[in-house]
């Protein structure tokens, strides 16, 4: 084990392969070059529809040990993830990898093909019971965690290999052209299938909704499609998106939101030209758009672009015209979804042009201000997102460490969570380095980045109540007390991998009582 | 030198590169993998906008000897190509090789390039003036003559390797993020500069609109740029494209036209679902979209697509509900456009999803009828659209080669061009083999390959005048006598690619008189 630019130790080697320990958040300048997948030609692909799924599996030629992959569009209403493994389970394959870019609680029956060797390996977010199972040490191999970003990274420079891409499609046509505006199980924007299917050795498109060729927006371009094969239902449509977003009833939260929206105005961002702003579809995040919304309006100020995730708020500000562009990177809700089809306003991002590291530039730095949650942050600002305090592996990176690239990266959180302090003098697991969080927002106070004198002298003359992290640290322990450290057993069962391709953090596995 | 499967003599090294000669039109079954571009990271991409040209080449690097590209979609209004080998020369740079998608007469001060040594190599299509240079052998290097699809291939699969590409914008925003619908030099579709975005070492916008973040469609991505530089105009309006594009007035011409959309009533291709077809912008090509709107209408059938060059004509029938979609590869005059940015049902291809023979699939195999000029066709239905009867390499393959994959892919030319005929014993340059071209319409009949047996089969009960391509052609010489072959020194000044990489043919330096 060796320590990284953080101190966190970092194996050197593991499953066989070489760990590169993070350096610094911004250290990566690429180098090598990106993965080259095999050269196909056009009369080998003469029809591509195949007549079921087993047809499809066979002109795949899965075999032991490889590699396949799935994107998370359809959120925990998704039924391919489990289709397609429960398929190759009953074929008796073997050792597989599984590359989604999220799993949720839908996929739980996972983790009886982890415990009977079908799936041994998992690079993805794992959220809920999976993340549990790998917590346990169930899955033969050490997971991999990555951003969106950091995803669509690691499988264009070839660090992921993947055989067979499975891309559930809520609109396809025979060509494989495929996007998520519409049909039975329309999900909105379908960016994080993109890198699948521009490198994965073969591509299958699962649809439930077969339209006439074309199919446009070709999200996903036939020419780089395989199969195609419909299904009778890709997901369940009351759980691939909520029909309505909703914003927090807490008054703690309220608070927290419009400190936040409070923090924009007094910093005179919303004074400088083309105003930018990412927030998530959690309580807090709707709650500051409200807020945010209501500064803006009496400013008479008008944003250039918002990054979404995209809900219903987002919606109602673009077809306010507090917005002028929603540059999407996934749908929360059905507004999301029907001004995504409809407003050309709203556009589709995939994860290449937002958030990937290893690109001429993304659209995260453009960014004014991004606006986050987390499990935990501590004195140094360092933030998880992925563990608890009590140490389980519950929740995927997402988007987070590429947000942090926006030119203020601010935290929302309330000092307690359950009866535990959010904040702590060193997290459970870094997601992100300190050097990249630049204020928290509690409920009691904002705390900046002391690197960041630029943003406390901005700060001058506002009456929000600024203390220091160490005090805000000291008022969370003094309601709940220090917690205690879980006990880990020695085996890293998963490790956090920064945007670059370096690891930030490992996750050890739990020892839990008998 | 070796015979090919045409029996066309190919040298089997040619400036140190080994050839591959052509082994029938869908002999290639790909193999091998990709151009694997550099991986670059976003830190070193913070600010993209250069000050100027020479800013721009300095930050390019650019060296003796290597290879720069360009493309054509501002046709002969480009000034982009001149302003920058002029900037080249100008800092004494030789030696250079240019992979333009296409020249054309604009481009004629290249030739002082050329015969002083600055640019020592061309692999792209040289419409005229360039083309004429070329064959009295004054390029020190053998050109390469490519369709679209088989550019994007050759860049694709790493054949070409682009040091820098050099892509005029008519829209462009900071991060690079351009297209081509709006602006003083609006040219519609952009498509053609995509493979030069995605694996240059090095990508360059140059524009002469620069508009605020962001500009969508991202036709290129602003991901694959390195440099954004506004120069003062990058073409010139009233030539980048027709104000108008008009049918032919030749009576001659018309009735070639008229039987070409008679053949398709008459085979019984509108009574099936799912017509589609695509057709240039030269005058028979119009006036065949005047004759076959006409019998729509009449029938009452409507296409569910039309490929593109889009034109008035085009245009009108989309507006019309005659086409339910364009798919359009290139604007040739400002109603394609109007059409294109206006119209959710005027879609933007590019050699990717509609030509490229290495891809799994593309869109040419699924156009019913592909209507295409020549200027030679022989008796074993071989097409020349390259060189003239008198041995001048003139023009360009454009998609012709990529359009041979059409369901039916016919030629409409007439019987005699100037005073030499069109139809001859052996055309002088093989374009395309004669298996994949179905039908010759002239004036004075139309001749079916006689391979396609069910073609003739639904031609039983027309009208039409049908003869075999030997009877066309005695008629062609009864008129004109049988030409002259023009004379030839050894040297081989270009090489004809076909789509999968192999050479189909070779044209030789002209021996001209003293």
């Amino acid at each position: 084990m060796v320590p990284n630019a953080l101190g966190r130790l970092i194996p050197e080697e593991i499953d066989g392969k070489k760990l590169k320990p993070f350096m610094g958040a911004h250290a990566g300048h690429g180098g090598g070059r990106k993965a080259a997948p095999p050269i196909r030609a056009v009369p080998d692909y003469a029809k591509k529809l195949r007549a079921s799924l087993d047809e499809t599996i066979d002109a795949c030629g899965i075999k032991d040990g490889m590699t396949i992959s799935f994107h998370h569009h359809l959120r925990n209403g998704d039924y391919v993830v489990n289709m397609v493994v429960d398929k190759l389970a009953e074929r008796g394959l073997k050792d597989l990898t599984l590359v989604p870019s999220a799993l949720f609680p839908i996929h739980e029956p996972l983790i009886g093909h982890i415990e009977n060797g079908v799936i041994s390996h998992i690079e993805g977010s794992m959220n809920g019971p999976v993340g549990r199972a790998c917590s346990l040490g169930k899955i033969s191999k050490a997971c991999i965690l990555r951003s969106h970003g950091g995803r669509y990274r690691a499988i264009q420079d070839g660090d992921i290999q993947i055989d067979v891409a499975f891309i559930a499609a809520p609109a396809a046509d025979h060509f494989g052209n495929c996007n998520g505006h519409s049909g039975p199980s329309a999900c909105g924007v379908m960016g994080y299938a993109l890198a699948d299917s521009l490198y994965a050795d073969k591509t299958v498109v699962l649809t439930d909704n077969l339209q006439p060729f074309p199919v446009f927006p070709w999200v996903i371009r036939g020419g780089n499609v395989d199969h195609v094969c419909t299904v009778e239902k890709i997901g369940d449509p009351e759980l691939i998106i909520s029909g309505t977003t909703r914003i927090t009833r807490s008054p703690t939260r309220q608070l927290i939101a419009e400190y936040a929206a409070r923090f924009v105005r007094d910093i005179g961002m919303l004074d400088e030209p083309d105003f930018s702003f990412q927030s998530g579809a959690g309580g807090i995040s709707l709650a500051f758009l409200k807020y945010l919304g209501d500064i803006m309006r009496e400013k008479g100020v008008v944003a250039r672009f918002a990054r979404g995730g995209s809900n219903r708020y987002l919606v109602d500000m673009l077809e306010e015209g507090l917005i002028e562009y929603i540059l999407d990177g996934q749908c929360f809700d059905l507004a999301g979804v029907r001004s995504l089809r409809e407003n050309p306003r709203h556009l589709e991002t995939d994860p290449f042009t937002s958030y990937c590291y290893h690109t001429k530039g993304n659209f995260a730095p453009m960014v004014k201000v991004g606006i986050l949650g987390a499990t935990e942050i501590d004195i140094d600002f360092n933030v998880n997102v992925n563990t608890h305090t009590d140490g389980w592996l519950l929740h995927g990176i997402g988007g987070f460490t590429d947000v942090t690239d926006s030119q203020i990266t601010m935290i929302t959180a309330p000092l307690l969570r359950g009866r535990l302090p959010v904040i702590t003098d060193s997290v459970t697991t870094v997601t992100a380095p300190g050097e990249v969080i630049d204020v928290l927002v509690t409920e009691r106070g904002i705390a900046v980045n002391p690197a960041r004198e630029d943003i406390l002298a901005r700060l001058k003359g506002s009456d929000l109540p600024v203390r220091t992290i160490g005090e805000l640290r000291d008022m969370a322990v003094s309601l709940s007390g220090v917690p205690e450290k879980p006990e880990y057993e020695d085996r890293v069962v998963a490790l956090i991998e920064w945007r670059d391709g370096t690891v930030i953090d490992t996750v050890r596995q739990l020892k839990v009582q008998a």
